[in-house]
């Protein structure tokens, strides 16, 4: 009998594994030099270049039992570019770095790859260079690029006085997914399918990000670690006060009550506080023409000698707030 | 008795270490937005943006017991910034992913960042944006930019027969050093300091890269995996084939005959086949004026049918040589 061809990671090598990887990213009119070389070179037309890094670990940032290969890529490639978004640019490139067992099988590195191509592609953006290396977890590092188009980046620290603060895309739907998988239940897990997907995949309103940075917005960030904690950031940054409406979240608040339901939990906290959702949240001056998806849901108003910070007005908070790496 | 204040990544908290990391970045001319938003915006004046990733993991590049977290952050550096000198691109910024458990000391994190800030301005480049995320394992993953100046990108399928085979920066010094600490002899240790010490922190040519470029020349790539088989990358990128003469590796092999006798070693293998050196090596026109530092070794030859590698013209080949992450 003929020995099995050893379909690992391991079994490919490094060398073989990055030929596959490779072959299966397309090229791009901004790719001057895609993969294979010590450098990718990308153009960069506006004379600036935006760039954010991202780390995802195993077993922290996605579960191999939970999430498809194809999804970890996406997911991974998605928080960066929504950085890219969060300054007002365009995401242009990635480049990724991935730590692997020698015995994770090569479909899935393979399945990686094929997720981060697709989430770029999403974005609008090309996959141009990365690093393979050995180590007993997987760890993906996603470097994005992007392109100002001659627009001021989006700072955290431009909120002032009067402005509206605004939202662009889903809030709280990975906390609820997260809530789904941990959870547990099958049933459940079916039931409200798209929500434990908008965990596995976040879906970042990328466009919008030049979009708000055109009409005037004064800061951006994506929700990465939950809303309130991600505007208390502008608030600092900015030495104002973020007023936000109870109110006018309840919308968000009733498309996860059914779920919330089910499992017993408080959709307020996964709105106000669930992470890795990626939608853009800022302000922008009031009365501006806000791009489409783009919600009003609180102002910004001067510190006058409080701590800057986030207000949350109409609703008493959620006891349980936030997402730091090394607390909760 | 007050209580002991908790010295850890984990007692300072993600927003706590990125604060204090960040603290002891400096700014640069080109950096137009650095550490602390969304994303950083460095200058790519050239309307390009040569981009490259590495990864470095605890125990597979790195050993905590042999290296200090100040070393550990040069080498993360120097490994992608010798990347970006091996486009003939001077380098820029560098954005850095830490993955790291909580227990680890706060000060090591610290001398990580110092230690990736020292190796950037040793190459012109700064520090511009990072993660923190938690892990079992230490992981560092750092992303370097670079700027052409107008130059082409040197490829590494540039080299034509009549070509020379150039060198610039040392061989075999990393290699050696790895075999000292493997050895854990510590009086060699003590004697052979520097070349141990080469190990922990590589000394990549930077000013050789466009220095190179502006020479002419055809290929380079930077020594990460070993001499033979960078060489061979550009050799199969061109389909060429490259002569790489033993009498001029000589003065490399001297230099390291010490330490391979008092370590029973073969100073050929480290000179041929040892890795991360980061000294650059690649392709020029034959009589092409060459940058102070850079030796002539060898000579390209057409193929002829012959498959595209490399050739040890005057010495057999030592049995071990280069290195692949998932073999040897």
């Amino acid at each position: 009998m003929a020995p099995q061809p050893d379909t690992t990671v391991g079994g490919l090598g490094e060398f073989g594994l990055i030929r596959q990887i490779t072959g299966r990213f397309a090229a791009g009119p901004g790719v001057l030099v895609g993969p294979g070389d010590d450098c990718a070179v990308v153009a960069a037309p506006d004379g600036r270049v935006a760039v954010t890094t991202d780390v995802l670990v195993e077993g922290v940032h996605f579960r191999l039992d939970w999430s498809s290969a194809v999804e970890v890529g996406r997911k991974a490639a998605a928080q960066s570019l929504a950085d890219v978004a969060a300054m007002g640019a365009r995401p242009t490139a990635i480049v990724v770095g991935l730590a692997a067992p020698a015995t994770l099988p090569a479909d899935w590195a393979l399945g990686l790859s094929d997720g981060l191509a697709a989430e770029c592609a999403v974005a609008g953006a090309y996959v141009v260079g990365g690093d393979v290396v050995r180590s007993d977890r997987v760890v993906v590092s996603v470097t994005a690029l992007g392109d100002l188009a001659g627009r001021r980046p989006v700072l955290r620290s431009g909120a002032v006085p009067g402005d509206s603060v605004v939202v662009n895309g889903p809030l709280g739907r990975s906390a609820a997914g997260l809530a789904l998988h941990l959870a547990g239940d099958a049933a459940l897990l079916e039931r409200f399918a798209p929500l434990a997907a908008a965990h596995r995949v976040p879906a970042p309103p990328y466009a919008a990000g030049p979009a708000l940075a055109d009409a005037g917005g004064t800061s951006l960030v994506d929700v990465s670690d939950g809303l309130l904690q991600d505007l208390g950031h502008v608030a600092e940054a900015s030495g104002a006060v973020l007023e936000v409406d109870a109110g006018a979240l309840e919308a968000y608040v009733t498309e996860l009550a059914g779920c919330a339901d089910a499992l017993g939990a408080d959709p307020w906290e996964w709105v106000l506080g669930g992470g890795e959702e990626h939608s853009l949240a800022g302000t922008a001056p009031a009365g501006a023409g806000l791009p489409p998806g783009t919600r009003v849901v609180g102002r910004v108003v001067a510190a006058d000698g409080r701590a800057p910070g986030v207000v949350l007005r109409g609703r008493a908070l959620p006891a349980r707030l936030g997402w730091d790496h090394y607390a909760g």
